[in-house]
Formats: structure tokens, C-alpha cells, sequence
């Protein structure tokens, strides 16, 4: 549990399930870049969060049980379900569930303890069953995956085939991106992150261009594999018109001060951008690059209900195997040890806690 | 003519069209914003140009001649013409030549000599006959109705009829976008500008509710008039999902640090913001902001052939009438003073320059 930015392990109040609410049983539960960021720096992300119009009714100085990335088995039903899954059912939960009304996102909540917990609450109709035979822990990266699939969405690919993608930041993040864009069909993808062993989980997941950002900057080698852009008839012979958006986009996976500006520099012009990089802090660019090369910035955030549901199919029927960044497991009274070790996360992309055991972290 | 910084009244060698060109006598010609940031930053200009990938060839220490929202008369056709339009034809020309395979733009350049001069050089091809009964000064306007155009296509507005669009500044681009806006059936429109000459053109030129930012933020007022956006279903009963983008866009139209972080703090989540101002320092924003409301920015430039030629006719058939915006005329001798009257441009919106007559800075 997490209480005044310590995180240590502690014996809770076990959650009750309310009314179309169900009680789950944890079985393995992401350590995600944000629950280390909520840990560190509780106040200034909820401080964002107001500023965003959304405040948010969490209390740091109560305790709040980390972990959104969860699958586990029903333990029981609330009042008024209506028990379409049976108890013991597997299930993924959307990690969301209301209170008077008011929305809460499970695992940063005092309401809505998350999965390195034990036992979860979350509403029914937020459930989704898990298939047969996907392994469970498989089926914890559906919420990280659905971040990846709803930034591919938003860039809105046109010539999928045909695009040429730069995913800057190897982290998990970045590599459901990279998963997403290859099972949506984008054949020349280039990534990019200072970790070696992160590079070379990209290229395991499909990456054919990896490039180390401390020693080349990522766009020549992207920018070489790019098809040139058609160039639309232009105002009078020989002068060609602004081409349309370049089959070539470009994912901003790492949410640290300085990397839109490196992009604004670096990319072709026309270009789209989705940022899923959550930079909590200032950030400095030239607004003229992106006005001359005319640049859209797309800020993404989280995934639909449908995304998560198509995300979880993915991951059963294969098209999506995100099993390589699976690189560690800690039971629930390693889970401070491991933040520290992803807090240097070069050797580390997912980590699971598996709550319903003891155990320090372990490379898997 | 303009050199090292300097603009004064000066006879200039003539211009001779080249193979394809023509050349034309410039009866009316826009003192645009950038013909004052370059005269007064031409080094900054360059270099921006060249950080984004488009190194220009204009040499600052030679004659430049400014001017390229001109309207005039055929005078001389170059060798190889096809002369489809004769001598003495009214046109408008779009302001780009090429050189020796190199594009400039006419007004910038050493070699291509703007509308503030009585003669000026274009490549056949790029001129826009203007059709009868359309006042020359009108048509001078069409290249920065064309860039307000660019910027309306650019948000690709799908209800236009329910869109509520906030239009910030209200120089003679953001009084473009407004006009574009009723022109693409927008009905409902926010302006805002510290100026009260601005806002009385804008709410002449069509803005329902205009806003001065001195006195009170422009975001409640839009907010307020915004149309409620629809909410897909949710994940769940009661959890509203992401909503699509808003029947809401905002145009940045100021182009000086700090807009774009009071349009993040500002505006409503899933706001498409075009960006059409173009800031030259550096700016700085809070990115969590824009990912937490899912904001998109798109940067615009410019136009495509196909909108200059479109918003030509938009101002034959009145579609577009900008008149009001043309609030000062001024002969060829007085343009250094329009540029001085213009660092204040509080009272003046569009000053057209007039080089085949002399005379001081008058109000229209």
C-alpha cells in the first residue's frame, strides 16, 4: 500500500464488493511507469489532473493500493449483479468504478484498492472474461496494450503498409505501440531507446531499425526508410504543392522535457505526431519548426472500452504476443524492491506482481 | 526596398520576365504581419526556415522588394509564354517563382521583387485571372484569405452548422479564419482580441460574442456556447466513454509565447486547436495538460493552389467580403511610415500599398 509516497507492504481492510460491483482475486497485476510516477509524485499528478478540469477526490494521505494493470477470478458478487460470470470466472476488469457517482480509477483510488493487492473491487458490467487458455499473466498486459492500440488508432493510418513509423522510447509503453502498429499491418517500423537490452526487445517484437539516441539521433534512418510522399499537383509546373500527411508518423513513447522539440527538429515535414509520453514536467519548443514543416501534435490518453475488449482478442488469438516484455515477477512483499529497480528500468520492461504469493523480484 | 533591415523608398533596376514568366504592375499590395517581422527579424526568419529543412537563398545584404498579397495588371510577357492571358488582363498571381529549380517566394527573395514596387515578376502559370466587377484591392486580399482558408480546410470540420470555433486575435488572419468560418457555415464563433478596433471588425465580420482577453479569458465564453458534446457509450453503465473530438476548434491566430498554454489550461478536452500564428521564440507548454484532455495541434502554413484559386472566386461571388478588414491605403513612399503605424496596429487591420501613386498612410 501506498500512503504519504511510502510504499510498503501492509495488512488492509479487505475491500467489500457495493452494489453491481464484484470482489476479484488478483492474480497478476503490472507495474506500470505511472504507478512509479504516482508514488514519487502524488501530489503533482493530481495537481495536473485539476489543472486538466478533472479533479480528483484522491487522498494521499490514506491509503491507496497500487496496480490498473490487473487479471484475476471472481470471488464474489455485490448486490444487485446479475452474476453473468460465475464465481471463480477469470476476468480482466477495465479499471475503472464509480462512487456516488463519481469516477475512480482502480489502483489510484482510497476507494478502488488495485490489483498488488489481493482483492480488488470493480463494477460487473467493467468485466471481461478472459478466454480459454490465455495465460493470465498474459491477460494483466491488456491494459498497457490498449494504451498502445488507442495511440495506433489516433494516428489514424491511412496506408498502413505503406507507412514508415519512428517509436521514440523502448518502454512498455512503447512497445505495445510498436506490437499495435504490427499487427495493424505497418511493415517499416524504427525504434528507438538509450537501454541495449530495450533495443533489442524491439527488435524481437519487430522492430527493423533500432537506433541508440545517445550516440544517432532516430530520424536519418527513419527518414531514409520513409516512401517518399507523394507530392499533390503543385500551384504551376515544377513547383510542387504541400504533400498531403506523409505515410510516415511518428509515436513520443518516453514523456520527458526536451523530446518534442528533438522531434519539431528532426521530422519531415507533414508529419503526425502522437504523443503518449505523459510529461508532467514544462516543456520548451519552437512553435515555428511545426508552423514551416507543418507538424500535428496528437495527445493521446488511455483507450475505449472497445479498444481494451479488441485488445484483450488480440492477445488470445495471438495478434498481439507481447510475452518478451513480460521480463520479471515479484510476489507482494517484493514490490518496493521493485520499484527501485525500475526506477534504473534498463534491464526491465513489464514486471508483474503476483499478490497472491511471497517472493523478491525475479527475471522471468 | 528593403536591405540590411532598412526599408526605404529607392529606384531599383527593373525586373525582366524570364522564360515562362510575366510581368506584371502591381496596383495593390497587403502589408502582411511577416513583411513586418522580416523586415524587423529577417535574420531570425532565415534561420527558422533553415532549422525546419527549407534553407532560403535570399541574401539580407541585397535588395529585397516586399510584397506578395498583390493584384495587378499584365504588362509584358517573357519569352515562351502562351500568352492565354494578354496584356493589360487583370490577375493575381500566387506568389512563388522558381529559379534555377530553386522555389522562392515572390517578396522574399533577391530575385523575384514583391508588390510594393510598380513591377513585378511571375511565372505565367501561377496567375489567377480575376474575374470582371472584382475591385483590384479586393483581390489583393486574396492570398491572406487564401491562408484563413487553408486553416478552416486544416480543422476538417465535420458539423460545421453545430461547431462552436474560437477564433484568438483578431489581426487580419484571424479575421480571415472568421470570415472562412461563416463562409463554411460555422455559426457560431468567439474572437478574441485585446484591440476594440479588432473586436468591432470582428463582430462586423461575423462573430457572435467577442471577448477581451485583457479583462477576462475567451474560454468561458466559447465554453458556454459550446454545443454539449455526444458521449459514447462507456465501458460501463453510468461511465461516460472518451468523447470524440468537439464540435469545437479553436484557431491560434497571435503567434507569441504563451498562447498555446493558456489554450491548454484553457479549453476543453478533445479541442482540436489549429495553429496558425506563427511564434517565432521559443514557447513553452505543459504537456500533461494536452495529454490529459486529449488535445490535438495542428500547425498550418500557407494554402494549396486549389484553395488560392477557390478563395479567388469566394471574393468574385461575395462569398467572402473582407472589406471592412482593408482599413488603410498608402502610395509607395509612405510605406516605411504605414510600418511604424503598423507596430501598433491596434486601429488598423489589412493597409494596402498602392506603388504606382504616392501619399502617406490613409484611413479607409
Amino acid at each position: 500500500m501506498l500512503r504519504d509516497g511510502v510504499l510498503r507492504l501492509e495488512e488492509v481492510e479487505p475491500p467489500r464488493p457495493g452494489a453491481a460491483e464484484v470482489l476479484i482475486r488478483s492474480r497478476a497485476c503490472g507495474i506500470c511507469g505511472s504507478d512509479l510516477h504516482f508514488a514519487e509524485h502524488g501530489p503533482r499528478v493530481l495537481e495536473a489532473s485539476r489543472a486538466s478540469g478533472q479533479p480528483s477526490e484522491t487522498d494521499l494521505s490514506e491509503v491507496i493500493v497500487l496496480g490498473h494493470e490487473l487479471a484475476g477470478e471472481i470471488v464474489e458478487h455485490g448486490p444487485g449483479c446479475d452474476a453473468r460470470l460465475p464465481v471463480g470466472a477469470r476476468v480482466c476488469p477495465i479499471p475503472f468504478g464509480l462512487r456516488d457517482g463519481v469516477p475512480h480509477i482502480i489502483g489510484f483510488s482510497n476507494h478502488f484498492p488495485g490489483g498488488y493487492g489481493e482483492l480488488v473491487v470493480a463494477p460487473e458490467a467493467a468485466l471481461l472474461p478472459l478466454p480459454d487458455g490465455l495465460d493470465i499473466r498474459l491477460a494483466a498486459l491488456t491494459e498497457p496494450m490498449a494504451v498502445g492500440l488507442h495511440a495506433v488508432e489516433q494516428a489514424e493510418l491511412t496506408a498502413a503498409r505503406d507507412t514508415v513509423a519512428l517509436v521514440i522510447g523502448c518502454g512498455p509503453i512503447g512497445l505495445a505501440v510498436l506490437l499495435c502498429l504490427r499487427a495493424r499491418g505497418v511493415r517499416h517500423i524504427v525504434a528507438s531507446d538509450p537501454s541495449a537490452a530495450r533495443r533489442e526487445l524491439a527488435e524481437r517484437l519487430g522492430a527493423d531499425t533500432v537506433v541508440d539516441p545517445g550516440s544517432e539521433p532516430p530520424f536519418p534512418a527513419w527518414i531514409e526508410s520513409a516512401t517518399k510522399p507523394e507530392l499533390e499537383p503543385g500551384p504551376f509546373p515544377g513547383m510542387p504543392d504541400l504533400p498531403a500527411f506523409h505515410p510516415a508518423v511518428v509515436f513520443e513513447c518516453v514523456g520527458v522535457p526536451g523530446i518534442l522539440q528533438q522531434i519539431l527538429v528532426g521530422t519531415l515535414p507533414r508529419t503526425r505526431v502522437v504523443v503518449v509520453g505523459a510529461c508532467m514536467e514544462p516543456d520548451t519548443i519552437e512553435p515555428i519548426l511545426a508552423i514551416n514543416k507543418q507538424i500535428e501534435l496528437r495527445f493521446v490518453l488511455g483507450y475505449t472500452a472497445e479498444e481494451f475488449a479488441r485488445t484483450l482478442g488480440m492477445l488470445a488469438d495471438g495478434t498481439l504476443d507481447p510475452r518478451p516484455m513480460i521480463t520479471g515477477t515479484v510476489g507482494r512483499d517484493g514490490v518496493a524492491e521493485a520499484f527501485e529497480a525500475l526506477r534504473r528500468p534498463e534491464n526491465h520492461a513489464k514486471v508483474l506482481v503476483e499478490p497472491w504469493r511471497q517472493g523478491q523480484l525475479e527475471p522471468v
